[in-house]
């Protein structure tokens, strides 16, 4: 038997967006939650529990990644997702039966309709389909105690929808002193 | 010591796909694993075995993914796959060298001519593209014995070729009881 | 308690790349550091250091990955990669302020200006883009001491950047004999 001592261990965070297509850097969060861990050698994933929003790893500059206000023109990654699956292009996803739109394709979704029977907060195919080109967990190296990453790389909570509570776990596992 | 025991065990499962660009929940195939995999704290880890098939971790709404014969229309993610790698395109990797085409620039495929030394079901360079975006395995976290996963979240197999009998291998590993 | 011994390790390796889009098959350096590491039932994940270049798992058909100058056309990858994020479109990413650009958006880098204040290496804003679609690190299955893997698939390091070398950490962790 290994005298090492088998780890596996998980914490989850809330982080709330405040606009479409922000890149929340989370590298610290992850570093502290490993730090705590105890695991020497092994891995962390960090899952996002939604399917608007992604986790990527790269790097975290203001051109790249906006956001906007703050620049005053929209960052390259918005333009270049945007261009891949546009929020103004129609979705078979976004055309909610409701009240105001009685022959609407989508009749499944579980979003609550208003008092007005008008059904808000689901108009986000083209957050889908960008969140087939990033994904939902990510999980990278833990050695000597420390994440593995390049002098570039960071952890980015990538918000695809609208501002919106996010829910993300990371879970540390493998051996640790 | 820990005094939980570390676990780490697979199962692998086949798959038979009707259509291209179809979406296969198999979230549940995957809980029932974890269930018996004894896995309290950890992973599972989902990895297709193929180059055009495809684990994608989203919203199974039947807008976004399909399958058309029962929409009538196309479904929203096919249209942006396909805009991204159009199947109608011209790859060199379809360019196939066999008795009718002996000047076809792919000579290092593997797949066998037949008796009249035509090489078929190898035209697919558009899904070796679109496997660019989505990914070959998943890795999600397992807490409390259970799948961490958000409301809208299912686990899909994604044929991205035609009809093929697939496979998939899940692995979960981590602390048990 | 299992018999059956927990390990966790790690190799970190250095690749020279050539040519931007070179994608380089790394599958037995992989399965080398699996051989070694002792793990009979667990993952290996591979991480790249970098912020354009990244692990991917598909097929090394010449005609889906080039090389071009072997080819003597452009591989079909990079056709749909430069059409996704063209290299030759305008990032903020690019408009890096030096002596010769001193209203350039850019002024976050680290890229050390040369002794007549241009700064050099930096113009890459569509690896990073191309970068969403590919990941920084994969995570495969190993199975009674092999990696698990598909007649097609093949682990790749793909260089979205120019020529440059690059880091990759392998990790294997699971149970042992």
């Amino acid at each position: 038997m290994s005298t090492r001592t088998p780890v596996a261990t998980t914490e989850t965070r809330q982080y709330h967006t405040t606009h479409r297509q922000e890149f929340i850097t989370i590298t610290k969060d992850v570093e502290d939650f490993i730090a705590k861990s105890g695991v020497e050698t092994g891995t962390v994933t960090i899952q996002s529990h939604h399917t608007t929003a992604s986790i990527w790893v790269n790097e975290d500059e203001k051109n790249l990644i906006g956001p906007k206000d703050k620049l005053g023109y929209t960052h390259d990654l918005s333009r270049v997702l945007d261009r891949f699956a546009d929020p103004e292009e129609e979705y078979g996803h976004n055309d909610v039966r409701d009240v105001n739109n009685p022959q609407g394709k989508r009749d499944t979704h579980l979003c609550t309709p208003d008092s007005c029977g008008v059904v808000h907060e689901c108009i986000n195919g083209h957050a889908h389909a960008q969140a087939m080109i990033l994904t939902s967990s990510v999980t990278m190296i833990i050695e000597a105690g420390k994440l593995v990453k390049g002098i570039w790389q960071q952890i980015m909570l990538v918000e695809l929808d609208h501002d919106r509570e996010r829910t993300v776990t990371f879970l540390a596992q493998g051996l640790g002193k």
